[in-house]
């Protein structure tokens, strides 16, 4: 494979195709990593919606499969309590839906999942020893982040901006994933919440890999071999692929999300945080027509999602995504059907080609 | 010059380098158009806010100048007629500048300039025949869009999401620009209002590229080589550039604009509708952020820029750019100086060098 002229991040995680796999809580687990693994990229396990123990049980069962270096990614914001005003708000807000599911608001579960890094997480890291450990939303304490430096794990933030991929680079990441615009899924956004300032991949690339010391790996709408070419043409030295893989043989999305990706075109997913409170972007639906795409009435992360359960759970069973997320960048109509494998070797042969 | 694979827009312009002038009201007139077609690019004149006469001069200055095709660009939108109660909402979210300004609101001046291609402006293209002509928000009438077919025109159309290029593909265009969402300037959506769904270039130049039986026009963020190869890479047959000329010795922007540019940053850019009553991208100013950047109550396109003249002249004078367009994509910070035929052939010698 000497078609990659830089070799940087290839050499810094010892994978042989500049491809990471997105890390995508709720459709990709070890079957998905194990599968980008084989083909030379790197493979990633999303840890931040599972328990430890689940977690453990992923990595064996990848380091069980393939010999190759691992990514585990965990998020790392700072959760904010909701006021009682603010829980009022966001199911005042509800109401009509409550009323035509028949919901008793007083009987909503609170949102659970998503913790913040933290101890019993890191100890988990320094046990099973990954070989690069990636966090979205910042990053964790100094003292979290320095037991994690110490494993020699190779250390990957995720900015939105310039100024945030500078932030990353001064507390010592090993790379820096430039997510543009266009990218599905949670924004990793946490110098700012200005959802309408977000640079696009196209202009994010050149000025982070201009202004930062360290590697830069480009996510957002790419899912062929043009957009892996033209990223590192760019100046990434890799990239990281979530949506291309959704319709993949591995991908455990459930199926109207994948009925929702097949469907996707450019201009058919907007970045919303009724869903779970953060921004993040998604295949528009019900919800997100109606009360978004962004509110500024939706419960602060992760907590958003809860009180859409109940209509969640009637309106997926009828085989509609209205109430849930249904996460996609705005390349998701270039996704393809077929083993994760096969599709993350046709891109980089597609790329190489290109070169 | 062989180093471009895709010949299709290099033929049917006639020109050497696939780089067109984006056409610029207030910064780009003949002796931009001059300097990019001289490095072998396509030039063009922004007719849309300036008389038939002026255009006429500034044609005959370009053939006086140089033997190459020139881009006639103009607008095409359905001028939209504000009610009283439009005015008076407008007039009204703006009181407190009246104020604060001492403007008599009752002396403003209604908001001049910008109209759509009519048939003065058709006998001028049919006298004068540019090679190419453009156009923004859509297409002119049946019989207009015919005469300029008739005159033997290469004929552009601008296009935001797919669904946009297949409409113009459809109606006979000999090629469409893909306008990314990083783009600065008026964007040239018409079929959609929605900012929230507009594609990033990295998304659109691919699934564009795939759909369209005519060739593409990258334009968003491109200012240096690696953006010129990065769109060909994507699928793009030609780029088009504004942004990067905006500092060039030929750039006609008065000093605020050019000193935002200055301070353009990857994230300090906003689509807005305040400044003219149609969305565009600009360096963020005090009246899109106090009262935008996307307002309900801006008046009709043209027509929100009229009540804001007082206050820019005012500001403007002090150096400030509070109250004015400062129209730039999200890589103006790419922006160089020097004159703009050099710009052009380093972009090209860059591209060429990173294929």
């Amino acid at each position: 494979m000497s078609h990659w002229h830089d070799r940087r991040l290839l050499d810094l995680f010892r994978i042989e195709t500049p491809i990471l796999l997105a890390p995508m809580a709720g459709s990709g687990g070890s079957a998905l990593a194990i599968a980008v693994a084989k083909a030379g990229g790197l493979g990633s396990i999303p840890c931040a919606s599972i328990s430890v123990e689940k977690a453990t049980e992923e990595v064996a069962i990848f380091r069980g499969a393939v010999a190759a270096p691992l990514n585990l990614n965990f998020f790392a914001h700072q959760p904010k309590a909701p006021t009682d005003a603010d829980h009022a708000r966001w199911l005042s807000r509800l109401a009509p839906y409550f009323k035509e599911f028949a919901v008793d608001p007083a009987g909503l579960a609170a949102a659970g999942g998503r913790a913040p890094f933290d101890d019993a997480m890191c100890r988990m890291v320094e046990a099973l020893k990954p070989e690069v450990v990636s966090f979205h939303f910042g990053l964790p304490a100094k003292d979290l982040l320095a037991r994690v430096h110490a494993t020699g794990a190779k250390i990957v933030g995720t900015a939105t901006t310039v100024a945030e991929g500078r932030w990353l680079a001064e507390r010592g990441v090993h790379a820096v994933i430039a997510q543009g615009n266009e990218a599905g899924g949670h924004r990793g956004n946490f110098l700012t919440d200005d959802m309408a300032t977000q640079p696009g991949l196209f202009a994010l690339v050149p000025q982070m890999a201009d202004a930062l010391p360290v590697p830069v790996i480009a996510a957002g709408a790419i899912a062929d071999g043009r957009g892996l070419a033209a990223a590192l043409t760019l100046g990434a030295s890799a990239v990281q692929i979530g949506t291309a893989y959704l319709l993949s043989d591995e991908s455990v999305s459930v199926p109207v999300h994948k009925a929702a990706v097949k469907q996707a075109r450019d201009d058919n997913t907007a970045v919303t945080n009724v869903l779970t409170g953060r921004p993040a972007r998604g295949v528009i639906n019900r919800i997100m027509r109606e009360i978004g795409p962004l509110s500024p009435d939706a419960l602060p992360f992760p907590l958003a999602g809860g009180a859409l359960a109940p209509m969640r759970a009637a309106t997926e069973k009828q085989g509609h995504g209205d109430f849930q997320p249904l996460w996609s960048g705005q390349a998701g109509a270039l996704a393809r059907e077929g083993n994760a494998e096969s599709i993350t070797r046709h891109i980089a042969e597609q790329a190489a080609a290109l070169q």
